[in-house]
């Protein structure tokens, strides 16, 4: 059996924590495909490992083990999950990382048996490597664990709340590398978002103003997204994770 | 069939991007070989990415694909292209990224439908990787698209022009990681470089100076840069992209 | 023949240099499995290479041939080798990176040969990837050079030193992405370390302590580290390579 095995972690790449993972995934699942997905998670930050598994573990090919290690509760009680839903698998902490697949009511989830041996302080390595390479040798889920003693984490982006008169309070969830404030907010017939005291017009594409304009789309993942075309949002409107955007109605 | 497909984009790891292009390519083309060449490109630098697919687009076997997505102008009327040189595959925007095989003049060049789907905002996703997994699977490049309605974009590194008294003046076309500063000049026959008030001779070697001294070499690509040694050229001289670089004849 | 070739370089990714490695690789050595280890070691860190090479070499499965260009004396007289220890292969250049299979008394190490037509500015890609590539081939590495004229350069992490009053001295030898601080030292009946005027107590991991406070650990790779919980200790604690650590035995 040959899968595909996908790799995310706050770990960047230069101390050789990522060359220890990757080593023990070949040495114990030789015919399994690595792919990176990225090791410059911010350190620790759980919810952006989540917004970045939800972009694109149920995209690849069913039979793919998603391996994602950002995991600041290493070697406290924390569980080590694995879960299988449509078909894919997940491995990880049972720290919110894993909330795309856990959503699913129908995933399956087992808490992974941590050797004795195991470092307090890997488990990406010692844990959750190994798990990854025996799914991906065609091991069933089952053989890794037992159910776990408690219900997993689950961690969801905030749902928009309705405000004052009508209107609908959402909030900027991630900033993207491009400064694009992505938000919990959908788009039906909405024609402007506000944030602060500024009012920014819904449009199709960044190239429907002009260069250092302001303005929202709907982005990639169907939310939201406030765009200065070829320039920082993030920076040019002083947006953060968290901040409030108000929709406005078209009329 | 089994190809190659490289990925350059602008789009950092850490979002999922470059994730979700991932899974489209290996979605769409199972047994394709993914092979990561950059995501840091700086945003929006077109000629930054230009200048990389020059470096090493040419040596990878033929059959490779290689999928450049460095891209402001998604969601706009500009082209999207892929393009085939040399028994080499490449797909992107139509705006310079895929020069250094379009100056080919037997460049076969289609411009690639684009799905009424389509994110506005995230053509990688939704048209350059299933592009780049058709021709991974062996499609017909004429499969894709159809002739482009204007001719493609292409862009060049600006030629060296004659100074006054017979001089020849080129520039810094880039700096890289080591802070070594690459221009567009050739070295035949020449024995030094000015840059601003300083003459810096040309030798074969870094380790032709003693540390800390500057000194230009022909760089891997057959420029001359401009060096410290291990040092930062760019920091220690004050060169940036664009500056005047004067050749100096031998005597 | 089929092998692993890793590759661990100090180029970061964007200016198209790991690309045009990977492309030797692959037109060389077609069947090939590339996986990156990291581009991210610091310039010419040579240290920060040998650490990481530490880690992971010996992990992979025997046959891998790790290419490690760190290479600040690139076109000096120094030279190019191929280690063969424990059934894998190292090849890159003779400054101590490869250092963690050299110290192995078996090891085979063979000077490459330097084509002529080399880049003085870019063994990678000129050396050092087609050794890689051929070794990966299959090829013998007795067919790749000559035993080197002189003992190759081993560079080893200091041995901690008895210190005034049968105390033991160590040092922080690397502050990895986390802020931890890695040292030479191992933890046989100790019960805290002390780092300038601060003693700072060994747990077994960092739950065992409140966020935010400082402890130190044995490590995943078998020594101390010293860390604070969800923070970084380089940085919480003004913590350096080089600084002095002492152990503090238990009572």
């Amino acid at each position: 059996m040959s899968r595909i095995v996908t790799v995310t972690t706050d770990f960047g790449t230069a101390d050789g924590y990522v060359g220890e993972m990757k080593a023990v995934l070949l040495a114990q699942a030789p015919s399994a495909t690595i792919v990176d997905i990225t090791h410059d998670i911010p350190r620790h930050d759980v919810d952006a490992a989540r917004l970045a598994v939800a972009r694109f573990w149920g995209r690849f090919p069913a039979g793919t083990v998603h391996l994602v290690v950002v995991d600041p509760g290493v070697g406290s009680p924390r569980a080590a999950l694995a879960v299988t839903s449509e078909g894919r698998y997940l491995v990880g902490p049972d720290n919110g990382v894993l909330s795309p697949a856990l959503v699913d009511s129908s995933a399956m989830v087992v808490a992974l048996r941590i050797p004795d041996d195991a470092s307090a302080t890997f488990h990406g390595r010692d844990v959750f490597a190994p798990a990854a390479a025996a799914l991906a040798r065609g091991e069933p889920i089952t053989a890794l664990g037992s159910p776990p003693d408690k219900a997993p984490i689950v961690r969801r982006t905030p749902e928009p709340v309705r405000g004052p008169g009508g209107t609908i309070e959402g909030e900027v969830v991630a900033i993207d590398r491009f400064g694009n404030a992505i938000t919990n907010l959908t788009a039906d017939g909405v024609a402007a978002v506000v944030v602060g005291h500024r009012t920014i017009p819904i449009h199709r594409a960044y190239a429907d103003v002009e260069i250092g304009e302001a303005l929202a789309v709907v982005g990639s993942g169907g939310a939201i997204e406030i765009s200065v075309r070829n320039d920082s949002a993030a920076r040019a409107l002083h947006l953060s994770r968290g901040d409030k955007v108000i929709l406005r109605a078209g009329s």
